[in-house]
């Protein structure tokens, strides 16, 4: 073993050119954490921290020094490992272009097609763009016309597929992204403020910032190139990158996972997007140098694929099967899998997630995965390294087995291609999900096999598999009693409709699934779709789709029947088009002109501070809340993890640690002013109970989540959880007068006058979340004479003033508050961020050190959605023109 | 040994009550360096990085769990290292007081009595009088009168020294710490905001900020007591603290000092204030453990120093001896060593430098100490632990040996109390120096011992013993030849004259010493002194002075000989007493009211934010000139030392760095603009070529100190060095008119008027150093959009703001300079300043991250000091009132 693992090289990497090396460092770190704390590069937002919106993307790039080839890929920098990039080189938004050394044709026309408005989602965009052109170009596809790009609009359009805008609705941004495809009418795109009325199309095309397909912009700097890639030193890393199964297995009986030692595998890391890791490890092993598990072969029998593949170079290597007409089963399973896995998570997951981690989740945790239901459709079975030696079972006998042990390594899975002549085998895929593209778990996923013949009378069905997922389920399962039902059988309309029924016995979602009946139905109408164009097979030959009966036609019975659904986006088609025509006048000019927003390049750059771009301070400390579970209850006390005290934790700041002169208050409303905390009772599930401050965003993030609360709820009332129980109790809220509802003109008059007329009824408006792309966030840094700037993403810095001082009881000369850009806040930035800079500010002042808060978006979503519901009952009277003749509330 | 090296624990130690664990750290950290760059605590300011100016002061606390008794005395935090203070307590003067917690009645006192200008060295005064105040009134004199400390008058003015302050003239200062003293005539103190005319005492007494000795302020926290303070995990800190004689031996004779590795024995560290470390050392050993080399033994021989013990402890030890009378002799050594000894260094110094180091300096570095000479001239014995074992020597061999091997260790020094009952033994020391207390190495010193007898003629040499040190000699000599001269002969004025014409041959200063003649005067006065009142018997026994020849007579001569002259200090009288007497009036109220400057108890507590103490930014690099060593030279290139390049440092700024459409210039003056850089052609030595930009500001100053500049002078002119030869080669500079010296009057009439004439007379000026407490220093932090916030220490900001747009090319609305308080200025801080923003602001702007520059105080010496050397040569014809009647210049 120590002979073995060789006394590796020291983390280096580049950034925009720059290299890096790093001695040591936590291995858990995240690039992103890096690149926002090392480095001054901080395009790269966090907005989720979950892979889910795409603000942090950054081009990775590696090297072959074997083909000589840089291949480049977006990934989520929140989940990629520092550790996991050594030889890589990175680039950000501002490596692409920035104020000094010019903007990229990207910034620029981001800029003049208005795509960046709060522009927090902005530099996330134009790198999973520039991916998608810069791979493009590398293609050997004809050059495209001067100033385009060898993309398509659709690829253009697809390019940015998982990064969420709230502030521009996409077009904008599509629109820009389409400038580089040849193929769109220009007539198609937006406005911009490139062009003029009346610009002829070659005016239009010269007025765009030029972009040059043959200008290669270098990701990989040449000085990377020699420098060694190899393994870590493992005595200063504790990161392992085994180069052969033999060296894996070695690690794994090593003193490395032995005594205790915790270790994780790891590819691309992307899982902890969605199970959020609250365990240090003490190593990690890094799968992808292993050959073994990073090929793809295929051959008449199937396709292997190792467990580091990642998905997108699946769905590359499926795509090509795809054209390939060496069995129209093989052609089919391939287009079909590649069509599916693209609407998995986003290109910047796809890019680094692996097949293996995406089937491990799904056996070990239950992970709603839509390829463990594709595998499962497909029969697939997997090769597994355990203690014992190579073992090789179905995927379906994996799925029942108890959750993998760690030690036991996913090798490969195998997809067989079935061949039987005489008979036709046929297999789709379902999904459906909140979102057709980008970044969204599916509701129920589904994947059917079966083997059918044409008869006289119809189609009889030799063979059928049906898989289903993500339904709420433990894990993808076969509906084996539809199976078993339908075998055998000539489908009819009668057959299926006895089918379907199964299948609402069948797909029955957990207890505590949402939505479960949508789900079930969802799963009927897969059923439905996959079948029912067998069900009547004279009209399905009379419509001369049956030219003869073999593969490629049963094969095209099941495109056509889809093509108007499930398969819309096959085509190939824009995901929207449309043409914008707006009027302008020159009466108030330049009012109405077509103008670049200030700074949108900038901000499409990242270079644009944010609040929490501006540089931290040494010394400075991170704040995290911890708030009520429970609805209406006493606070006995916080007790926080005992080695959390040592692990950089400094405080936990409660009501009780507002000076003397202060007041309990965290933000002005229209109502009463609403404390910072709860003091002895906390009001509602969400209610703020007290700022854990420690030396990292991350130590208070994880101290906050595991802090117990002690609950006292013996003399405290039930909480009011309805409208009508705060009528019943007489619980309102005050709402000065200026608010209260008005009715409209004389009410019996308009009544009278009405054509229609709703008597009485009731709209309810539940608690909402504004979802800004950049969450709350303060930094309060302490100056001398109790003197204090508090940085603060508001879109009421003078409220946010008037709260601090208040709170703090100090005067008001001597707080500071700063708000530059807001990263989004559609309202939500106004009332609701006055208690995280309040309470940023109160750390700062208690500790006389700078104090920084950035709420992840989980406690975002839990603390700061509004939280009164409401429910409104009205009458009202209209004409049948629409015009509101009565309004009473 | 690896038994013996138990694993220790953290270094753990308290700030202010806070604790700080630290679980590794560089061991070259210094307690200045960790208080400023990783707390809060940012009073002690960095001054000089030498212990010579006090602005670092603060108050170090160690328990003794034995005595359970806390220690407290002040040190140089720049000096003093980190690892040093395990289970340590510091107090700064944040500690003590501040805006939040209520000030201290020192930092209220100094405020009231305008002892705070700048403010930059005050919280190191205070530090340093608080470290006095707290041991008065820890003794068991008598407590004083209400809001009185323990302290007398003396000891407060005492408290101060080494203590430097530029704006204040002292007065202020000392008079601030005399209000705590009871003795004082409250008369005697100056002006302050606190009374009015017409107050009486009591009423006076009353007003002061009150202070009360029986309220401990507690300087040591309760929990530190109870945690270990044993050694330091040595897996961790490359710092051992041996606890025997043994112990040290097999540290020194294990890896730990073997196979190449340096290592440093260290005490206080103190060394390194005058020999500044360039090396970092593999190990430190910690020699203050071993019980052996920290006592101090007493008997009727003579007294045995152990070598940790500190100056402090010595003098102190003395100072109890001198008070004994068992032995004049003994008692006469005592007390003249106490008395020499407290004008070493200053308190700050004494209390951690210990003896033997001081005495290992002398004989390594030739160190001009002053403990050197007085043991010399007191037949001082040695013991060295050597591979070889115990080796016992006198200093005098020591001292001639070649440096000492870093293996071999001093443990102690001793001294003999001779004693002949047949004749008098005589023993006198000398210094003198720039400054008579503080911090101030002397011209040259001196320590006589003589063995005289009265006969009938006059006093009789039996034998002499004359130690010369610190005046340009490799170390501390014996002066033989006139010790053989005297010995056996009677003392006559002739013989006198005889023995001083040979001190001009025996104290010779190697050449390139500052005042060679000087200091070979000062020696002879010196003898002169000694001897002068033997060759005058008669007059000698006729003024009573001799009543009866035994010890208590001789030992008188020789005081009241000198109460005039060097031993003026020993009657503990005041340094300075005077009466301030200002006639106000009211009519210009509130213009001449004595009021206290806003913010002043604020700076006396460490609070006011000087540039220095802004919170720097992660990512922040840290520059250092390297400026020219020749007055005029091409220079061909900059040549870093080759571990300096992976050693932090970032880039090498130059002129070829200023941007396109920016200018190479670096101040406006009246005259032409000021280059910011020399291009090919340096101008003078100390003319700025470079910035080397690195990780943190000593490893910028190491680089730059390190520097290699390549040099070419061939076809150069010769430098231009004198006023003289600027004219003859019209080497003007451009003054404007509004500068040009003007006549006063008609001269011919005015020098007719004349009574009195100077017909042609010159004046010439140097150049000169303004030494501002702080040194020059800019922070730049890039912004958004190029464009920058300028942090300068400047009394001309809009001045710096025109200079760094120009040179960088930038328009002005980019550049945003801020000035807050000025550490000192005196005209320095004027056009001086501007080249240290412009390249901390260049540097910022080409490396896009934030640059702090700290010039540290040698440079700033070379570099800032005026360049320009000025004759004057003028007539001036004036009456005998003084008035001038006619002046051309």
């Amino acid at each position: 073993m120590e002979e073995r693992q060789k006394k590796g090289g020291s983390l280096v990497f580049a950034v925009n050119g720059e290299r890096f090396e790093l001695p040591c460092i936590d291995p858990s770190t995240t690039l992103l954490q890096f690149l926002r704390s090392q480095t001054c590069f901080k395009s790269p937002k966090l907005g989720c921290g979950e892979g889910g919106c795409g603000a942090c993307v950054v081009l990775v790039s590696k090297y072959d020094p074997k083909l000589k080839k840089v291949e480049d890929f977006s990934v989520s920098s929140c989940l990629t490992l520092l550790c996991s990039l050594n030889g890589f080189s990175i680039t950000t938004s501002e490596g692409l272009g920035n104020t000094r050394d010019g903007f990229h044709s990207i910034h620029e026309r981001f800029a003049g097609f208005h795509a960046s408005q709060c522009g927090f989602c902005t530099p996330g965009m134009c790198m999973s763009f520039f991916s998608a052109l810069v791979n493009a170009d590398k293609g050997n596809k004809p050059n495209p016309p001067p100033g385009f790009s060898k993309l398509t609009s659709s690829e253009a359009e697809k390019a940015i597929e998982g990064n969420l805008c709230r502030c521009t609705g996409y077009r904008p941004i599509a629109d820009a992204c389409k400038t580089f495809a040849a193929d769109i009418d220009i007539e198609d795109w937006g406005f911009n403020a490139f062009w003029k009325n009346g610009d002829s199309k070659e005016m239009k095309v010269s007025k765009l910032p030029p972009y040059d397909t043959t200008k290669n912009f270098n990701t990989y700097p040449e000085f990377l190139k020699s420098e060694s890639t190899t393994n870590l030193d493992s005595s200063r890393y504790p990161w392992y990158t085994p180069v052969s199964i033999e060296d894996l297995q070695g690690l794994l009986n090593s003193n490395v996972t032995e005594n205790g030692a915790s270790f994780k595998l790891v590819v691309g890391n992307t899982g902890t997007g969605y199970y959020k890791e609250t365990q240090r490890y003490d190593h990690y092993i890094d799968l992808r140098y292993v050959p073994e598990l990073s090929i793809i072969k295929r051959d008449q029998a199937g396709i292997d694929i190792g467990s580091t593949v990642t998905i997108y170079k699946l769905i590359s290597f499926l795509k090509e099967e795809s054209k390939i007409n060496f069995g129209s089963y093989g052609k089919l399973v391939s287009d079909k899998l590649a069509y599916h896995m693209e609407k998995i998570a986003s290109p910047f997951v796809r890019n680094s997630a692996s097949v293996g981690g995406n089937l491990v989740m799904a056996q070990k945790n239950g992970f709603p995965s839509d390829i463990a239901t594709l595998f499962l459709g497909l029969c697939a079975t997997v090769s597994l390294m355990t203690r014992h030696g190579l073992v090789k079972l179905t995927w379906e006998e994996l799925l029942s087995k108890p959750p993998l042990d760690s030690r036991i390594v996913l090798l490969s899975v195998s997809i067989p291609f079935k061949k039987d002549r005489n008979s036709k085998l046929l297999f789709e895929t379902y999904r459906a999900a909140p979102r057709s593209h980008g970044n969204a778990l599916a509701y129920v996923n589904a994947a059917f096999q079966a083997d059918v013949s044409l008869c006289q009378n119809g189609f009889l069905i030799n063979y059928i598999r049906l898989a289903f997922g993500a339904y709420g389920t433990k894990h993808a399962t076969r509906a084996k009693m539809i199976e078993g039902y339908l075998t055998g059988k000539m489908l009819n309309i009668h057959v299926l409709y006895g089918a379907l029924k199964l299948v609402k016995l069948a797909v029955v979602p957990e207890d505590g699934t949402l939505h479960p009946e949508y789900r079930s139905s969802l799963a009927v109408s897969y059923v439905f779709e996959f079948l029912y164009p067998f069900t009547d097979a004279h009209s399905a030959l009379s419509g001369g789709l049956f030219n003869g009966i073999n593969d490629i036609s049963v094969e095209k019975v099941f495109k056509s029947s889809k093509d108007g659904c499930i398969s819309q986006g096959r085509k190939q088609t824009l995901l929207y088009s449309s043409k914008q025509v707006v009027e302008s006048s020159t009466e108030y000019y330049p009012v109405g002109e077509p103008m670049k927003k200030v700074g949108a390049a900038m901000q499409a750059a990242g270079e644009a501070v944010y609040v929490d771009d501006i540089p931290s301070r040494p010394n400075c400390l991170y704040g995290a809340f911890i708030y009520s579970t429970k609805a209406l209850a006493g606070v006995k006390g916080i007790q926080l993890e005992s080695n959390q005290l040592t692990d950089g934790v400094a405080a936990v700041i409660t009501f009780k640690d507002i000076p003397i002169g202060g007041a309990n208050v965290g933000a002005i409303r229209f109502s009463d002013p609403e404390p910072l905390f709860a003091d002895d009772l906390v009001r509602y599930a969400g209610d703020r109970i007290a700022v854990v401050v420690a030396d990292s965003q991350r130590s208070a993030d994880v101290a906050a989540r595991m802090a117990l609360v002690e609950y006292d709820t013996a003399n405290v009332d039930s909480p009011i959880l309805t409208v009508e129980e705060a009528v019943e109790k007489s619980s309102f809220i005050q709402i000065p007068p200026f608010l209260y509802p008005k009715q409209v003109g004389d009410f019996s008059k308009g009544m009278a006058e009405a054509d229609h007329k709703i008597l009485s009824a009731e709209v309810r408006l539940g608690s909402e979340y504004y979802f800004y792309m950049e969450t709350q966030t303060a930094l309060a840094v302490p100056d001398e004479d109790n003197c204090m700037v508090v940085y603060t993403s508001s879109q009421c810095p003078e409220s946010a003033h008037r709260v601090i001082t208040t709170c703090l009881g100090v005067p008001k000369h001597n707080i500071r508050v700063i708000t530059r850009r807001v990263g989004g806040g559609f309202g939500g930035k106004g009332v609701r961020a006055m208690p995280v800079s309040t309470a940023c500010a109160l750390a700062a002042y208690k500790l006389r050190r700078p104090v920084r808060i950035y709420v992840n978006r989980n406690a975002d979503m839990i603390m700061t959605g509004g939280r009164h519901p409401m429910k409104v009952t009205y009458s009202v009277g209209f004409k049948s023109s629409g015009k509101i003749t009565a309004l009473h509330l």
